[in-house]
C-alpha cells in the first residue's frame, strides 16, 4: 500500500457517504425531479452566498460552463499565468467558448490588481473585448495559497468599474475557508460565479458545484446540458457531496497540519528547497534541483519507497495531504523522502 | 403517485444497484485507478465488439465526444433529420466540434443509403468535407424503431468506399437487441463508434459508454477530459451501470410487451391515430390531432388523470415504457387515456 | 476564345471601371480615411434602404459577417435547403459562428412561411435557440428565381413575432430588381441585413456590401477586421464597385433576355428538360438526364465545342448570362449545344 | 496637410501602380483564371523560397489562414507576448481556429529559444497539444526590430525536434531584408509558412501573400475561400502588389534612414526616452512618461501641430516612416515635436 500524496482527488468516500448513496432519494434531474440534487444545490448556494447553484460532474466542467455563460466567443479572459483553467483544461476555453486568454504573473497566486486594470482592453477595432476575469482560490500551482480578501476586493472593484464579470475557480475554496478562518461567502462576495469541488479534500466521490445569480445559473444549466453534463438519478452522487459540503469542511484543518508537518520536515533536508511559510493549506511544493535528481527521477525513486507524489513542472514536486493520509503516514513519508534525498534508497 | 411514461430516463436504481454503489471498489479514474470503471469499460467493449470503451456521464456527452474525435472543425456530418444529435443536443456539434450537418429524411429512422451516397460531398473549394455519418438505433423520434442490419451494412459499405467513419447513437441499442434478437455486436460491426446508455431502460442512475478502436477511444479519453467529463471515484456509479449492462438487458422484453399493450389500446380509441406495427420496442408515439386536443392539452389533461407523458412535436404525444411501470399500470393508464379522449376527464 | 457561361463572376471590369481605379481618391480604410469607400457605403446604404453599409471583399465574407453579427454561438439558423450559405460556403457558419442549421425545402427558392414558423425552436433545455433566418434573392440553385415581396413579408412577419432577425443573401439582388421592376428597398425592407455583390452581373472586379442598421454595421465592421477583411487603400476597388452599383444595374435586362433566348432554345432540344417559365433572371438550369450524357460529360463535351458551363448537381447543368456574352454568342452557343446533344460533337 | 507617421499602411499607390491596375490582365481567381494573380503568387513564392504562395486581402487574413491550416482546434500556439497575432487580431485564433496561446516575453521581439523549448507541452490528459510556434519579423511592438538569423535557426531546430510547425508573421519582412542585408529566403528557410504584406512600406493599396509548401498552400486556399477571402478579377490589385514586391523593396532604405534621423532627434529632446540603437528599420517608439504628457495627450497635441502618430500602449508613442514622408518632413516633424515637448505648442 502506497502513501498516496499525489492529489486530494484520490480521497475515497466515507462509510457515511456510501450509506447516503445507498439511501438517496432520487429522480430525473434533467427534468429537475431529483430532491437530493435540489437540496445540495440550495445548500451550496446558501453557503456560497449566491442565489442559485448547479451540480456538475467535475471542476473543469464547472469552470468551462462559467466561461461559456459569462463570455461571448471572441472575448479575452484575464487570468493568472499558472491558473488551472489555463494550464490544465485542455484549452477548452478556446475550443468551446472561443475565447482568448491574457495571462498575468501572480505572487502567491494573486495577480497584481493594477496589472489586471492595465490588461483590460480598450475599445479598438483590432482588440478582443475583455469578457471575464478569473481568480483561483486556493491557487493550486502556487502551492495551495489563499487569495487575501483585500486582493479579491481590489480585483472586484476594477472589474466592476469596467463592467467585466469575475469567476472564481474555488476547486479548493474550503481549504481557503479553513486556512483563513473566513466564511466562504466572505470570499465569494467579490465574484459573480464560483466553482467548488466536493471530490478533492472534502472526500466526495464525484462532483462540483457552480454558484451565481439565478439568471446566470439558469443559462449555465442550459450550457451544462449542451456540454453533456445533464445526468439522471444523480442524487446518488449528490448525496455524498452534500455530506462533503456540510460535514467534511472542518476536518481539512488536519490536512493543513499534516502539510505543515511535511513542509517542516522537507525544509530540513539538504538538497531540497522548501519555503515553509508558503504553505497555507494542504499543498506542499518543493524544489528538488539541488538533490541531484530531476523531478521525474525524484518521483520515481520515492514511488519505489512507497510514497506517491507528482512532478509539477521543471524541478518541482508536489505533495497533497488529505483525509486518507494520517499524521503517522506523513512521518513515515518523511523518513522515506529523506532516504531518497540521501541516495540511500 | 403518477404513472410516469415520460421517458425511460426516469427509471430508478434497483436495490442491487444501490448495494453495488455502497460496496463499490473505487479509485481516481482520471488517474485510471478505478477498478470498477475499468471492469465496466472492458465488459462493455467486449459486448459491443470493440477494442475499447469509455464511461461517460451522459449519452449526449458520448455523442459529442465521438463527433469531436472523428471529425475536424469545418466538416459536415450526415444524419437523419430527426436524429437526437441534431434535434436535442443544443447544437453542440456546431459549437464544440465546429461541424455542419446534412440532414436526410428517414423511413422508420433509417436514411435511404442512396441518399447518403449522394449527400457525401465532392471535393470542391466551396464545399465542406463530409467527415462523419451518424445513425441512431433504436431511433427515438421515429418511435423506438430498430435499424435493420441490412440497412446498417449498406450505409457502412458506402461510408467505407468514401473513407467516412460512422457513429451509432445507440442510447437504446439494447432495446434493439432485445427487440430483434440480434446480438449487440451484430449491429455495431457496421460502425466505428457506438454510444450506449445505462440510465434509460437498463435502469442505472447515471451514465453511458462510448466504444470503438483503442486509438479512437484514447483520443476520446483526452476529449472527455477537455469537456469536463473526467470524474474521480466514479466506480460508485459505474457499479450500477455494470449491473445494468449485465443483468438488466433481458427484462427489456417486458417493456416492449407493455408498449405493444399500450399501442393496441390506443389504436382502438377514437380520435387517436396509432399504427401498432410501428412499435418495435418501448416507445409509443400517437397522433392526437383528431382528438380535439392539441398535444400540449392532451399531456396536461392526462397529467390531471395521473399519467405523465410527453408532447413530441406538432400533434404528437410520446409514451415510453420501462421497468418502473407495470402491466397493471399500463392497463390503468389506458383507462385514463380513454377518459381524456372521450372528454370525460 | 470560349463562350463563357460558367458564372457572371467571370465578368471583367469595363474601361470606365478601370479608369475609376486609376483615378480613385484613396486613404487607409481601416482608419476610415478612404473617401471612395465611404461614398460607396453611403450610396449602397441609401439604395438598399438601410442606415449603413460595409464594403467587403466577397459575398461569402458578407454573409459570414452577418451570421456572426446577428447570432451567438450555439444558435440555429433557418434557411432554404439549397441556400448558398449552406451549400457553398465551406460550413463557415459552423466553424466561425458556431451555429447549426435547419434547412427547409423551397419552391423556386422560397421556403413555406408556415414551415419557417414551425421550424422556430421552442424554449427547451435540449434545443438550440433559433437565432437567424436567411433568405436568398435571387436564389442561385433554384435557377436565379426572384423571391416575391409577399413571401418576404410573410417570413418577416413570423420572424418579428418570434424576435428572430432575417438576413438576405442578395448576391444577385439587382437581378431581382430588374427582373421584377421593384426597387431594391422594396425587397430589403423585410430584412435586417442584406448582402449584395458587385462582382457578379454588375461587372466590378471585386467586392460586395453588407447593409443594415448603424448598430449592426458597427459590430459587423469589428467582425470584418477579425475575419481579416479590413483593407487599406481599398478605394481603388470601391471605385469600380460604385460604377457597378450606379451605372450597371439597368443593363442586366440584356442578360435576362439572353437567358430567355437560351432557355427557349434548350427547351426545343430533344434529351434536355428545360422549364422556360422558371427563368426569372440570368440563370438557366437544364436537366441533361435524357441526353445520354452525365452532367460532367455534358460540360466536358460542350467545352470541346468552345462553350463553358457548369455541372450543378446530379443531372443538372447551369448556364449564366452576363455582360461579356452577346446575343450572337448565345445563338452560337445554342448551335454548339445542339451538336453535343445530338452526339455530333 | 498632415505629416502622417501613424503607420506605413497609409502609403498610397504610385502612378506606376495605378497604371498597372488600369492595364491589368484579369480573370476569375476563384476559378484560378487570373494570370496576374498567378504571376504574383509565383514571383512571391520564388522570392520567399517556398513552393507556393497565396494572395490574401490582408496580413491578418494571411496569419489567420496559416493558423487554421497548421493547427487543429484545441491546440496551443506559442508566440511572443506582444505579437500582432496575439494583440491585434481580435482573438481570431480562438474564435476561428479554436486554439489557445502561450505567450513568452521577448528581447527586441525575439523569444528565448530555451523558453520556447520549455513551453512546448508534454503529453498529458490535462494539456492541449502545442500545435504551432509563431515569430514576427520585423517585430512591430518591439519597434520594428529584426529577428536575427541565429535566433530563427535556434527556434526552428527546437520546433523540428518536437514536430511543431513555425509560422512567420512577416508583414514587414522586407524591412528586415533591407535592414539586415539578408535575402528574404535567408529568413524564411527557418519557417513553414510566412505572411508578407504589400500594403505597408511597399506601398501597394491592398494585400498580402502567404507562402509555404504546395500542400499547405492548397489547404490554405480552401480555408481562404471559407473565410470569405476568395476574390474574382483580383488581378487589378495583384498588379500593384507585384510592383510593390519587385520594385519597391530597395527604397525602404530611405524610410530606415528617416527613422534613424527621427530617433536621433527625439533622443536629444528632454522629457523623451529614446534608445536610438533600438531602431532597426522604419519604426520609432518613444517613451513620453517624463514629458508631462500622457501618450494620448502627446498624440493629440502633436496632431494640433500637424503631425500624426499613434499611442502604442502606456507611455509609448509610435512613429512609422514610409515612402509618402520625405526627409524634409521628418525634419519639420522634429521641430513640431520639440515644440510639443517644450510645452510651447
Amino acid at each position: 500500500m502506497y502513501i498516496d500524496l499525489r492529489s486530494d482527488t484520490v480521497t475515497k468516500p466515507t462509510e457515511e457517504m456510501r450509506r447516503a448513496m445507498y439511501e438517496a432519494e432520487v429522480g430525473d434531474d434533467v427534468m429537475r425531479d431529483d430532491p437530493t440534487v435540489i437540496k445540495l444545490e440550495e445548500t451550496a448556494a446558501e453557503i456560497l452566498g449566491k442565489e442559485a447553484a448547479l451540480y456538475v460532474s467535475s471542476g473543469t466542467l464547472g469552470n468551462q460552463i462559467a466561461i461559456q455563460t459569462l463570455t461571448r466567443s471572441g472575448d479575452e479572459v484575464i487570468l493568472e499565468q499558472d491558473a488551472h483553467i489555463y494550464l490544465y483544461e485542455g484549452a477548452g476555453h478556446a475550443v468551446y467558448a472561443g475565447v482568448s486568454t491574457k495571462t498575468l504573473p501572480g505572487v502567491r497566486g494573486a495577480m497584481n490588481p493594477e496589472d489586471v486594470r492595465k490588461a483590460i482592453r480598450t475599445e479598438n477595432i483590432h482588440h478582443p473585448r475583455t469578457g471575464l476575469i478569473c481568480v483561483e482560490n486556493t491557487h493550486n500551482k502556487a502551492g495551495g495559497t489563499i487569495l487575501p480578501l483585500e486582493h479579491l476586493e481590489a480585483v472586484s472593484k476594477i472589474a466592476k468599474e469596467h463592467g467585466v464579470p469575475v469567476h472564481m475557480d474555488g476547486a479548493r475554496l474550503f481549504n481557503a475557508v479553513v486556512g483563513s478562518g473566513h466564511k466562504a461567502s466572505a470570499f465569494t462576495q467579490y465574484v459573480d460565479t464560483v466553482q467548488v469541488c466536493f471530490s478533492k479534500g472534502l472526500g466526495a466521490p464525484v462532483g462540483s458545484v457552480l454558484a451565481g445569480s439565478k439568471e446566470v445559473i439558469e443559462q449555465a444549466r442550459f450550457i451544462r446540458k449542451r456540454m453533456g453534463g445533464g445526468m439522471r438519478q444523480v442524487g446518488v452522487i449528490a448525496a455524498p457531496a452534500l455530506i462533503a459540503l456540510t460535514k467534511m469542511v472542518d476536518r481539512l484543518a488536519e490536512d493543513h497540519a499534516n502539510a505543515k508537518l511535511l513542509a517542516n520536515g522537507l525544509a530540513e533536508m539538504k538538497g531540497l528547497q522548501m519555503d515553509v511559510s508558503s504553505v497555507d493549506t494542504n499543498i506542499v511544493i518543493v524544489n528538488v534541483a539541488n538533490s541531484g535528481l530531476s523531478e521525474l527521477e525524484f518521483v520515481a525513486r520515492l514511488k519505489d519507497e512507497g510514497v506517491l507524489c507528482g512532478d509539477f513542472g521543471p524541478e518541482l514536486v508536489r505533495f497533497v495531504t488529505h483525509k486518507d493520509v494520517t499524521t503517522e503516514q506523513i512521518q513515515d513519508a518523511l523518513v522515506k523522502i529523506g532516504r531518497v534525498v540521501r541516495g540511500v534508497a
